[in-house]
């Protein structure tokens, strides 16, 4: 297994370091305890079983661990599963890293924090100037490690700055094309639109919600925050608050997807479509290039349950 | 006209002050410029015609003046119409004033405050007593003022306060039936819920949406308020703040509704139900008080169109 | 296992009477039979696995039957499950009976009863405390015995009549806040609305839905039954049974939750919203009841699937 | 005008009777009082007006009585309106009479009872058949003469007598291509379902909702009386009597179009079929007869606010 | 076993040839191969386990073979399953096919060819004539063949063809009941509607989608269709053809459905009920026929999900 | 008036030359005929009255004649209305034309033409290099003419090509953006998509649907057009068709937008955003550029009825 557990056939015999997803125990229809745990490595994961588990397998074997391991590729249910012929933790001398074992945006966080820089270096307006690169100062670490989703998107490390930096390639493309777009604004909530993930999900590694995440979410988070930080940088009350604030709220573009308001502002409808079509794009490529021309990939849950075509005729 | 223009029947003669809430011009066929002005007093309004309306007479008849008027109720297109006789601009000396022309709560604003400051007495949380006083202290007086909207229910001067104290005296009952409730919770939400509305609307009369009010809406408002409120008040982190946060966030029930979280937490989804029968009991009950046993009222929009049947033998 | 098998923790060993609730035959992998067994007492149920059964087993152990059990809890795909060691029918010797498995009101049938009367007792309109007296003649045991719904909410032996004193109480305050109500009309509309379910609904334990419950449903059913009462009790015609018949049909709220007709009349409206909200204290406070402050319950599918919070700060 | 007032051509002169179906008063800019009259007779209907209208003419001109008119056919707002030359009140020796000015069904009332009688005649289960013919009997003289609907289709004198045979018709033939379908079952669901309208319905002539069409709906009523009836003949309890009221509850279709049930028998799905399969030919034929080939009908709203194209290759 | 695999009971003995619908590799826990198969004979079809299943199992018993099985019904998770003893693919000297496991329409393909040559044979438009003749012409094959749908109704050999014929009967009767209905275009319209099928299905057995069928579907294939055919008959811009294809595009009734354009031209809307029927005329009495009086059916997918009553008046 | 209609305000004189694009006939209370005229130039239309309109009037002005009016701007209801003073037909010797008075592209056609020209030279597929080659030659004249739609975006001359190039414009740069994206595809489906609409539209000015517009729209006639082209071209039955036809079926993005397929291929869910985006600017930008920053636009149809908001801080 070379290019890593995304890309094992079945029949491949593994033996390799893997990092535990998750683990639950099992009883065989003889009463025998057995481990049903999934595997990932930066590729991809795999379910896997540890049949005749000891006690000790059970508390050494659990999430966020890492572990060497040896078995073969079987199938199951269609599915491709591990069985396991030799496991053990990883030691210190291993030198392997909970890092080396998750997906991480394919470009890395140096240039991604350029491109930020460079985006608010090109800002005009002052106040819009202020908040965001006063976002940016006090997010910076986060910002480059999260994902932008828990799933379907950008759901990776340092997803959310990816997702960012993607957007503001769009959206400097739409401002030359359509000039009357004001630039500034759009990039100042292009840039921030989502940091409100930062407190609604847990984290880099098996994501999942917070608590504040569940009872408001990073929309009203997001629009929270902004009205704190400009009251810290003595601007509250400038416009470009108001209509930053306007931008956060409406980005999911309609109320039965989160935004209490519709975007009633140029740029806040922009922010809305250019979301949508790089969080696509994403879906779309990384779905599609799974997949041989002539073929379909499976059905993609957040682009409406579809399954896309890849034509032949591209070969 | 005893009663007021809301109780007068056409064919009656109409000789008395009233405030002018809309006005705008018009040509008849021939060309001729007219006035067509709707006129208001506490208990109703009604649509006046002004013919052979001069330019000094435009001038003078504009929204929010008050009018000595004499005329007579006819019926225009099945609505009672107001057909103007003489009329002229009420005299410092007539000593009239805007607020005898609007509606107003049923009770006094010294009562309503009376209450209010009786359920943050029965308060026990420290937390929630302090930031639900503070905001009380904070907008007094609008909050004294100002109607819970600009149409359906409550729509009158003091309506915000009038709703709060009733929401509050259902949710007393509620707290004996079911003593699960955190009452300390419930009432800082039923208290709070709906201050954004104070920035949200441009004020007591001829009530209008502010830009704020329409671009973020009074729920994000409020969140954001709170937030600033416990920074202030150094309560900032304490999970009484988020939970109330989230009551108001969650108050309308759901996302198409403006909520972008649906109540989770017990006391989000009660009030949300108080909130919902304190407006509809507002609104039936004064659309019944206008018509006679055996009778439909008008359909009412906010109550998903339906006329409402008045039985006949309650008389 | 002192407190059933609802407060059972895995590891636990159990040795106690049980009531089959359902029991399904299966074969090993190895093609050797086993029953799969759901089993409950007064506090909760839980699924258990007799293997190597016998063809006595399978005609012994069925649905309705008391066991006497013997066993240990296990988990199974993160669910409790019971592997029995030792299991036999109880006899009559062992003096229980199916009621004592069985989930029971928390208030006594006497209490319940009394409760009723009483509510009848205030009623002043004589045709319509006739009607409400004549049914709870026509139904009284089963009333006492049914549950108010097969799941969801007041899913318990008297779980109907705890349903609708509970309404009742609910109903006497919000006469007492809003006086214009007509309490007659909503007492009737209350104890009449669900008793349809005494024919919709196949009993007290396992309870399904009958033929004419699935054809009719219990709406149409008791509108019927009101017209047939009333003719017997000679006051067919009388606008109150008209009402009546409205508040039953209009109960739901709306043509897509079974009304055809939404509510138009003011106590019909408060019917549907007292029917809701005690619907929804019910399930909110028995979920949240299971949980540790903290915590988020189980979705409830009858709250939109809906998980909740139960704050911390309450501790 | 020889052929009515549905094929008068603008510009044409009308000196006939014709019947008022509503009138109102209107006050002209110059304050002098008219009557807007709505005229119809047995092809149609048109707009008039009667300038300069005295308090004599208020008194006289009301609806439901006959006038005869003299006038020319105008255009206003692209549709025909009469302007009204001469017009005075019918005598008794004109010797014209309501029943002339108002649409009939195109087969006579004793050609539709024959039918009725016939389909009656047909049905071998005889508890289907004695409830049928009870209803005939207790209805026979309102059936009649009612219309199906207050707009829409069938909205003529003996239409829901039309609407029942023309249904019938498509039965029979229904059944010769399916046999497995229970016709006498089909043909009482048919005579009945819409025999709540009698109830519904305030008449014949410029109908309306009664009191209790509006608070039940002639759905609800209907299976009430099938219970009813069904005491009274001593067959209360006989499954056909379930059936027969589960196929009037759910002969709209679904909840959403007033059937607390959708159709769970196949009798029921093919009423709720044939049903909607003659209302909208009547409607479309009905349309299509008044405009020419290579036109498109107006929208019509109860087919969803389509218009029809009536192709030209037909000519 | 006479009567075929859809008439087995639990218990019974099975030894008979049966098609591989569908074949999948499993492994027990204790790690063992076997094979999971649906099997089908033309009364239905069953899952079945061969258990200890080796490599030469593997590529042996694959979908669309033929093998000679016995074995035993039992039962599991409540569906009949099959515990295979002995099993064999089919030899050629067996002389069974393909053909002879598969469900077929109830009427014979000469017969239905008939019948088709016939509606043809009564149409006097020569357009719509010649265009039809030329379509069966083209497909007549696999017309006779083919399907209507891959599941839900007609999903038979010679579905397609039976669904039209069935359909033509209708027709046929609602021109008699209705004479302005144009029979030549209805019954143009029946024939050629689904056609497009042929492109977008597979084939005759284990039908599944083309690609084509997936990114056009039946419906703009055939209104291709109909254009390059129209061209290569001459008969391109004549009305009937626009007309034709309007009635193939709106077939479906609603554009949620399928059609961009929901029927405008009275034949279009026949075609789409007359299609809606005759369809759940298929579904139904399919369903029916296979539970006994007092039952319900299994739920049908394609009728909302309901589960219909077979009365038990009718045994 | 030297700016045009558009720019005109309410007391201004008007002294020019404008279109008809709409003539209807009224009477005044006393009976007077009178002509309601819309009038437009190329920067907007006026709604116009002439008092005692005589017959001549009425046959002279007509929609589509160019006349010279003068007149005064007045409000009516808070529109502005042209008071006519005098009015003439243009004369040959005017030397004005119709297309003098209509909206036009911001570009000119000669570099509409050259951007097509471009976008087809850097295509490389020959198959959809060939047919959409094909179809500018075909269309050439109408496509540098036509509208995008009859009213909401793009709805003025050359309307079409200008939302073509612009679609180009951004399908450029998201090519380089995410050089996955097969250019040629998508360029083939931007240049054709709408295609279908000269069929669909009646023509340039005062746009109307056409009876196939009606019966098929643009979409299915656009999937048969370039079937036939196809066929002609002999590269019928390549897969880039198939996927062609794809992409403009399913440009709508779903069904119930005129879409019977979703996209499912990358390049058509990109068409249908790039569609989107584009058409919503064009919106968006016209409609901003007429209001002043701290105003509200009109509410916009196409954007779901919103009223978009021009920041103030823009200035």
């Amino acid at each position: 297994m070379n290019k890593g557990i995304g890309y094992a056939s079945v029949g491949e015999a593994i033996d390799s370091f893997m990092l535990i997803k998750e683990a639950s125990k099992g009883l065989t229809s003889g009463g025998k305890p057995f481990l049903t745990l999934i595997l990932r490595d930066a590729t991809g994961e795999i379910e896997a079983k540890l049949w005749d588990a000891t006690k000790e397998d059970e508390a050494l074997f659990i999430p966020e661990k890492i572990i060497k391991v040896s078995g073969e590729v079987n199938q199951f249910r269609g599915k491709p599963q591990l069985k396991i012929l030799a496991v053990r933790p990883a030691q210190p001398t291993d030198d392997v890293h909970v890092s080396d074992f998750v997906e991480k945006a394919p470009v890395s966080k140096d240039i991604l924090m350029d491109k930020l820089t460079e985006a608010i270096f090109e800002m005009k307006n002052p106040t819009l100037q202020r908040i965001t690169r006063a976002f940016i100062k006090k997010y910076q670490e986060n910002l480059l490690l999260y994902p932008a989703a828990t799933k379907n998107h950008h759901e990776y490390v340092s997803g959310l700055a990816h997702h960012i930096v993607s957007m503001l390639g769009i959206a400097r493309q739409i401002h030359q094309l359509y000039p009357e777009v004001n630039k500034d604004l759009l990039y100042a909530g292009i840039i921030l639109h989502d940091l409100g993930k930062l407190r609604e999900l847990s984290g880099m590694v098996t994501t999942s919600y917070t608590i504040e995440g569940k009872l408001l979410g990073h929309i009203p988070i997001m629009v929270e925050e902004i009205g704190l930080m400009a009251r810290e940088l003595q601007i509250e009350g400038e416009e470009e608050i108001l209509i930053l604030q306007h931008l956060i709220l409406s980005h999911h573009g309609k109320a039965e997807w989160g935004s209490p308001k519709p975007p009633l502002v140029r740029e806040a409808e922009i922010l809305h479509l250019i979301d949508l079509m790089d969080a696509k794009m994403n879906m779309l490529n990384r779905a599609l290039d799974k997949v041989k021309p002539g073929e379909f990939t499976d059905r993609l849950f957040a682009m409406d349950n579809r399954a896309f075509y890849k034509p032949s005729f591209e070969e």
